[in-house]
Parts: C-alpha cells; sequence; structure tokens
C-alpha cells in the first residue's frame, strides 16, 4: 500500500488538516477552528482528536502514514519542535508540539514556519512546478517569504532567511513593527498597501473616489484601493503602480541574487490578479541585471488556501531526506 | 595514497594553479602568464604543458589526482565546460576547455566562472569556515559574488545567481554598464569609488586634498580614496561612507533573503580592510532584519590571491558529490 502523509496549517482561526498521497494528491481534506482560549492549550489536543477521528472515518491506521507536516505562526525550533511567540494562537511560552504529537500518534513530526511551507506547497505542486529554484513572497496582513534552492527549503543560521518583507525599499521610509524603516512589508502588505494610498493622498488635487473616502475620514482596505483602480479611479491607479514599484524592485534583488525560475506572489494581497503582476513585472524587469531578468518569472500563486497543507506534506518529504 | 586536486584560476595577465589535497592543504602552488595573444589560443595549451611539467617536477603522475577545477572570466556552460565571452582573454567565441583538458590530461574536469569559484574558496578554506551558509562579494573593477547554501554554489536557472553587483542601490542613479540604473557595481567597485567621489567633489566646499585632486582633472582611484581617507581628509571619509551605505545597503537585502552565517567582502577594494568594513557593517546593521542582524557577520576575505585556486579545488569535491 502506498504509504501517505498528514498536511497541517495551523491559523489563528481555522486550522486545515489534509491526508495526501507521496505524490500530493489529497485524500482528505478538512478544517476545524483553532480554539485559542486558555492560552492556546487546547490546540494540539484538538489537532490530535481530529487526526483519530478522521483516520477511523475514512478507514485509516497510523501505519497508513509516513509522516505528519506542519505549518505555524510564530517562532520555531525545527529540531526540537517546538514553537514560541505565536501571539494570535495565545501561545507566549515554549509549546512542545512535536512531543505531544509523536507521543499522541506515533507518527513522525515535522514543524517550519507557515511562510515557508506555504512556499513549499507552491514549489511542489503549485506555481513553481518544482522544476527549479522558487522564492515565494506572501503579501497579507504583513509580507513573508520563503527561499528554495535545490529543492530544499533555505533557513539561514538564525531562521532568518526569506525575511523579504523586511528588505528596505525606501531607506528613511516608513517606520516598521520590526523597528527599522522603509521595509517592504510597509508599502506592499495589505496594511502597506493603506499607507501608501494615505501617504500620497495629500499630493493628488484629481478627482478620484479613493482620495474622497480617505479625505472623509472613512476607513480604506487595500481590497478597495485594487477594486477602484480596476474601475478607473486614477489615484487609485497612482497608489497600486507605487505598490508594484516596491515589490518589483525588492523582487528584483532577490532576484539578482538568486535567479530562481520562478518568483510567486501569494497572500490575500495577490488576489488582485494581473492589476498587481503587471506593473509589479515590469519594475522587477527594469530592475533585474539582464541574464536574471530573462529567465526568473514573476507568477502568482496558485494553491490559495491549499498551499499551507500542501506544503506541510512536502515538509515531510523533504525532512526525509 | 591520498588523492589530490588541481586548482586553476584563470585571469586576463596570469593564471594561477595548485597541487591541493583533498582536505586543503596546498602541495604545490605557481603562477604562469596568461597568453592571450591569437584569440587566447594558446592559454589553455599554455595550462595544460605547465600542469604536465609540474607533475614531473613534483614526482606527481594522473592517477594522483581525482580532478581538475577552473575558475574563468566569460560567460560558463557548466555540464558542456565551455566559455564564450571572456573579452580580457580575448575568447569571444565558444572555447571547449574541458574537452581539451580532459583529452590531453586524463582527468575529471570542472569548471565555473571566477566569482563563484573564490566564494567556494573562502567558504571551504577562508572567512566561511566551512560552518554555514555563505554570501561573498568581490568589489574589484566591477562588482562580482556567488551564494552558497547548504554547502553547495547556487547558480540559478541562468547562471544569475550571485550578481550582488547589478542588486539596486540607488533608483534612477549612475548608469551601469549592464544597462540598468542604480546597480551597486557603481557606487562599490573600484571605479564606482570613484564614480561617488567625483559625483559628490561639487557639494563639498571644505578643506580636501581628495577634492584638490579632482578639481585638478588629475585621476584618481579608489585606493588615493581609501588612503586619504586613512588620513583624516574629511571629504575622503565621507565618499567612503557613502560608498559603505551603497555597499551596506545590497549586503543587508542579501542578509534578509538568506540570512546566511557570513558574508565575506574580497577584492581589492576590500584591503581597505576596516576603514570599509566597519561603516559597511553599520549600515548592514541599520538595514538588517533583527534575527538576521544578530546572526549574519559581516567579514573580511581572508585567502587574497588564493581563493581562486583553493576554490578550484573545492569545486572538484563539490561536483563529485
Amino acid at each position: 500500500m502506498v504509504k501517505k502523509l498528514i498536511g497541517i496549517d495551523l491559523g489563528g482561526t481555522t486550522t486545515k488538516l489534509a491526508f495526501l498521497t507521496e505524490k500530493g494528491e489529497v485524500l482528505e481534506k478538512w478544517a476545524i477552528p483553532t480554539d485559542v482560549s486558555g492560552n492556546g492549550g487546547n490546540i494540539v489536543p484538538n489537532i490530535i482528536k481530529s487526526i483519530n477521528k478522521n483516520m477511523e472515518n475514512s478507514n485509516h491506521v497510523i501505519d497508513d502514514f509516513i509522516g505528519i507536516g506542519m505549518g505555524t505562526p510564530g517562532s520555531v525550533n525545527r529540531d526540537a519542535g517546538t514553537v514560541i511567540g505565536a501571539y494570535n494562537l495565545n501561545w507566549k511560552t515554549t509549546q512542545h508540539i512535536k512531543d505531544q504529537i509523536e507521543k499522541a500518534l506515533g507518527i513522525p513530526f515535522f514543524i517550519d514556519n507557515d511562510a515557508n511551507v506555504a512556499s513549499l506547497g507552491e514549489y511542489w505542486k503549485g506555481a513553481g512546478s518544482k522544476d527549479s529554484d522558487v522564492v515565494f513572497v506572501t503579501l497579507g496582513t504583513g509580507v513573508g517569504g520563503g527561499v528554495i534552492t535545490d529543492g530544499q527549503l533555505v533557513h539561514g543560521i538564525n531562521g532568518g532567511a526569506g525575511e523579504i518583507g523586511h528588505i528596505t525599499v525606501e531607506p528613511g521610509g516608513f517606520m516598521c513593527t520590526c523597528g527599522k524603516r522603509g521595509c517592504l512589508e510597509q508599502y506592499a502588505s495589505a496594511t502597506g498597501v493603506v499607507n501608501v494610498a494615505k501617504h500620497l493622498s495629500s499630493e493628488f488635487t484629481g478627482k478620484s473616489r479613493l482620495k474622497e473616502i480617505i479625505d472623509s475620514g472613512e476607513e480604506i482596505t487595500s481590497k478597495i484601493v485594487f477594486y477602484l483602480a480596476d474601475n478607473g479611479d486614477i489615484f487609485a491607479n497612482q497608489v497600486v503602480d507605487r505598490v508594484c514599484y516596491f515589490l518589483g524592485l525588492a523582487l528584483s534583488n532577490v532576484g539578482n541574487t538568486l535567479n530562481p525560475g520562478n518568483i510567486i506572489i501569494g497572500g490575500g494581497v495577490s488576489n488582485a490578479g494581473n492589476t498587481l503582476l503587471q506593473p509589479t513585472t515590469k519594475y522587477f524587469q527594469e530592475n533585474a541585471f539582464r541574464p536574471v531578468r530573462d529567465s526568473t518569472k514573476i507568477r502568482l500563486a496558485q494553491l490559495g488556501n491549499d498551499a499551507g497543507v500542501m506544503g506541510a506534506g512536502a515538509l515531510v518529504l523533504q525532512s526525509k531526506k
């Protein structure tokens, strides 16, 4: 019988789970709410219960599985299988996830941070096509990323590889939550798009629904900015162009360093599709060294919400090498 | 008997060669002039003759060697073992180096570009200490570089990995020979230092020997700028600070992407030592994400002119994996 994988994508609201084959075919896929009450002490027991229940329901046994992979927020110790500082899970102290899960289920367990795991998912079964090195950047509330060279995730000496959100794109620019200025995250995350819109608003003198909303004191979102840009709002298009300039500049620097086959853009902001992709590609190409410009492709992520569970499955295979 | 390696560092003026052990001990080291006459047709035959002669003199035979590695200028096809576009060698058409050398000597041959090979040398036996991922940047006439993750050189999909010299550090800035603007190479190579000095000169109004030289129309060099900076010239120190700002910014972007254990600065400009290293480190730290700043070290290269032959030897070991 073909050996199988379990993928877990742990999020602040929902935990997604899947049973996969070693080739990445999804056998079962489900989700449970993430119970963050009581310092998040129910999270891991709930995952264990849910896996046991779904094994029963689908006539699987422990021996069918060669490993469990998990993507998580927070700071991960991959060897120890622990997590700390995942504040949206109320995990403030060290959580011994690997110990808990291996003790309960008896299946080898592997863990990495969510951006790295999503990168691996897109590399394995999404826009990366597994054919070459891949860099993944996810534009959500913040900007995260992952780097894969020669089929392996790059972690760096202190887990800081893939921190593309903290590449300086505007020296002396907006203050970032990380304590330094001008980070990509402040320009190209969902909140970054809003920062850029508010900042440019005072200089824009023409007619714009976006500017009207900002001037009225109403809250705007990244989604509204892209929606208005798609509907011809001149100022909204200026904002999108500026956001894409910073994103394209940062990705060109990554491209000039690694020349990956694909740089993949995911996360909520990437739902803007071509409105984001086209100007970003233009600015990437303007700033990429010719051999890089001619070969590295900027692409949108393909797996959407499935990147996490797929990548978690891939993590098992990667760790088995 | 211990198997040995041959390292070749092919340069426009001199070709350096060495016999090494697998542990990187130098058994013999010598150099021959590079004869670039007649479209560089004598270069490879001269290398073959010189290796044969040194084998005789040192009582070595073909069977003592498991491989020959070479670092070369120009554009390399590693699989085919060919080079094209090495203009300082007068190699304008495709050169079948691997075929020539393997046919003449019967030892497996491996080739890569000179910046990658020097990176490997520093990783193996220099400032990299082989203990972690390494990024190498060489500040010479131009700015080159190499990236090593998990002990392996990263080439990228089109050989463009490590092109740190073409990271955009000043959007819309100095025009680069590559056709785009604001590349690090125009600010931190030997010619880049001169560019920055000339550019800033018109704004400086105080007393400075460096400004006097520039105003007199005499040529300046990177070496003169660092010499005067070391000797208290205020303007020269401003130039050095500006150069280091751009270098530190570019290296922080590389650091935020890869979080290597060491980023190693080599090449002629790095002879400036701490005068270059200290302000570069300061600007690196200002722009590096905290976990990166706390772990990635900026260091000066240690092997000097030996990085090429050492790295060429390491290339054999790397290719044998």
